[in-house]
């Protein structure tokens, strides 16, 4: 499967099945997970309100976590060892424990892990990592995801605009700055996320409202201001209020946005469309740029040394 | 009092004795809080791990608060809208509220608000507005902040080298991103705001491991890869398994990282060195920028137009 393929996979992972089987009684939430495993976690949170939400992006998890607590460790690989750190101290706790993953040693870690497709780069599964959260925890319908399959489909169909949008990003060797909308900040750092790993350029995301209180600052008179691209995220489901403040915010400072919407009337849609568009931008970003989008080859050497075999 | 003394006045803030009064039951803390207050909340969640700690930063509180939550608002003038409207849900709610702010509207809005001094930027008041959730919840002791108030009146006997840095960073047109350790990714972005507020220029933070997982990939061949100056702030507690990761990263993308350490032993010495340093290389920078390190004309004027007063 080439790269692309993997993106336009997104469609049928939305179609996923699996779900995470919540424990009969738990007053918290800990998602445990890095990178573009992690990111699932942090989508959940921005949007599932029942319980309180911790993520643990680290070794070492909160003192808190007991018996009570409902842990969750996300890793694609299932071997990524700050998350692997974190599931056996959860364990030590008498935690509930749960897994999503495509194997590894996170696979035997568990009693009762949700199994996903394996033979994706880890940040392209975000379906298969975030639907068994968004179904496990009763948060989306299959109607939802069916818009979602929709709307994904529609937004593949024609992607010149999003080769455009990478083209005006290269030629001016611009720094992307993703702004998004509360509660979907997690989308936005996803973006940052796939320019860094996809593109291979330094890139980072806010969110209205928090950034009016110091981005918005620095927006009119920063060094360089014509070297970076801003985005911003919304949909339907942007309130009145964050309309507002994006409008005046472009005015006050003197700035473009370039806003890009989520599709569809269900989170779900507006969530993996939003995904989908920020890696069609940042894949074309790498073609036009020369490198592999694939290429994970630092991270991967790094984990080497850290373990001491290289 | 000129721009330098307020934040010099850190040294004093750390002494402030007043503390959060914790309720006699609760299983949750949700803070609610924007900006340079906000920073307080997310700080103290980096840092207490006893029960969960969700923050909120925009106008809506999570589904989950009800009478078992601790709702802690914070907000230095005590008028910012977005808490006044999350603090006014959580008493709708039944939570136990609290705050902590300088007066304004939020004063009356809560049964014993813990009262700081006024006549300060927010950002500049950060030894009030953390103080008081660090001794309310019991994670200092006298002796903690007693060694704080020296370590920061020792980093403020030559600043020298901070001025040094704001050089390096003013004279090459420098984006300066933030790279913290965990626990304490919200000392980056403490500084990231501090960039963006005194220094108007954009900047941006990210912390060891999680950015291991997606910035790594892109320090090597980024666009402008010279015209980014990187910082990463360590401390005595930093653990070794993130000084390798450090190492290896600088190794693996050629990149230096200019390392600034928080002093002394204690948690409160190195958040509150940490964060004093950054305050100074932001000020200088500004001074070498001819801007007005206190100027938040526009985000003044932003708060002004949504509320359509003019």
């Amino acid at each position: 499967m080439d790269y692309l393929e993997e993106i336009n996979s997104l469609r049928d992972q939305v179609s996923f099945r699996k779900e995470i089987s919540l424990p009969e009684k738990f007053t918290s939430v800990v998602i445990a997970g890095m990178g573009g495993s992690g990111i699932a976690g942090r989508i959940f949170k921005d949007i599932y309100g029942a319980k309180p939400v911790v993520i643990v992006d680290s070794y070492s998890i909160p003192k808190f976590v007991d018996s009570s607590t409902f842990f969750i460790a996300i890793s694609y690989s299932g071997n990524t060892e700050e998350t692997i750190s974190a599931l056996e101290e959860a364990k030590k706790r008498g935690a509930k424990v749960a897994a999503i993953t495509s194997g590894g040693m996170i696979e035997d870690m568990v009693p009762d892990p949700v199994i996903i497709p394996r033979g994706l780069q880890p940040r392209s599964a975000i379906g298969f990592l975030l639907i068994p959260l968004l179904r496990g925890f009763g948060i989306v319908t299959d109607s939802d995801l069916g818009e979602a399959r929709s709307t994904i489909e529609k937004t593949g169909r024609d992607t010149s605009y999003y080769e455009q949008v990478a083209m005006e990003i290269h030629s001016g060797k611009r720094i992307p700055v993703i702004y998004g909308t509360s509660p979907f900040g997690s989308i936005a750092y996803r973006w940052k996320t796939q320019f860094n790993e996809n593109a291979k350029i330094l890139s980072y995301s806010s969110y209205f409202p928090e950034l009016n209180h110091n981005d918005t600052m620095a927006l009119e008179k920063t060094f360089r201001k014509d070297e970076f691209y801003f985005i911003v995220l919304t949909s339907g489901q942007t309130e009145p209020i964050l309309r507002r403040r994006i409008k005046i915010t472009s005015e006050l400072c003197n700035v473009s946005f370039n806003e890009i919407n989520g599709e569809g009337n269900s989170t779900a849609s507006i969530i993996f469309t939003l995904i989908h568009k920020g890696d069609y931008i940042s894949y074309f970003l790498a073609r036009y740029r020369n490198v592999d989008p694939r290429d994970v080859a630092i991270i991967e050497e790094l984990k080497e040394r850290l373990k001491g075999t290289i």
